[in-house]
């Protein structure tokens, strides 16, 4: 799968499993507009934007606008959630296990 | 660091660490036109190429072309060595302790 190849029509979020290895997973997450509820995980979380615009809301009111090519460090249990997506806003995803 | 952002001039292969938590550790690798040796890592690796074109070459004699948005998975001691990169190439790699 090429990370940039989008669906035409994208009714819901689309979530792909790229590697799954011992405990790294890489996801490609393409939006269409979605926004997200507050995530609490259990995993530390490597993020950037491929393409599109994207926004991270954060427990303290902060919001951090990435662009694409812009990444974010996400440490397990800091809570944040999706504020904002464009359509498509295609996000890889690297997850590791908290030390 | 924007992804996407490359230095106007690059004598040489950049190379930079994006994220280093406990054992996993996300580069940016900024070719242009260089190869490089045959590699034999005690890592696995995840790769993909943001943009340009790059070519990894196995110890079989195979090659696997890899444009922008494509990805490989190097398990350690998988023998491979970068055969070609466009100028630039933006490769975005993903090392994880073999297990």
């Amino acid at each position: 799968m090429n990370l940039f190849d989008v669906p035409d029509i994208l009714p819901e979020e689309e979530q792909t499993e790229l590697l799954l290895a011992g405990k790294t997973r890489i996801e490609r997450i393409v939006s269409g507009g979605q926004t997200s509820d507050w995530y609490d995980q259990a995993e530390d979380e490597w993020v950037c934007v491929l393409k599109g615009e994207g926004e991270l809301e954060y427990a303290d009111g902060s919001r951090q606008r990435l662009r694409a090519g812009d990444t974010a460090y996400l440490p397990a249990h800091l809570r944040h959630r999706v504020s904002y997506t464009s359509a498509p806003c295609i996000w890889l995803c690297v997850f590791r296990p908290a030390e």
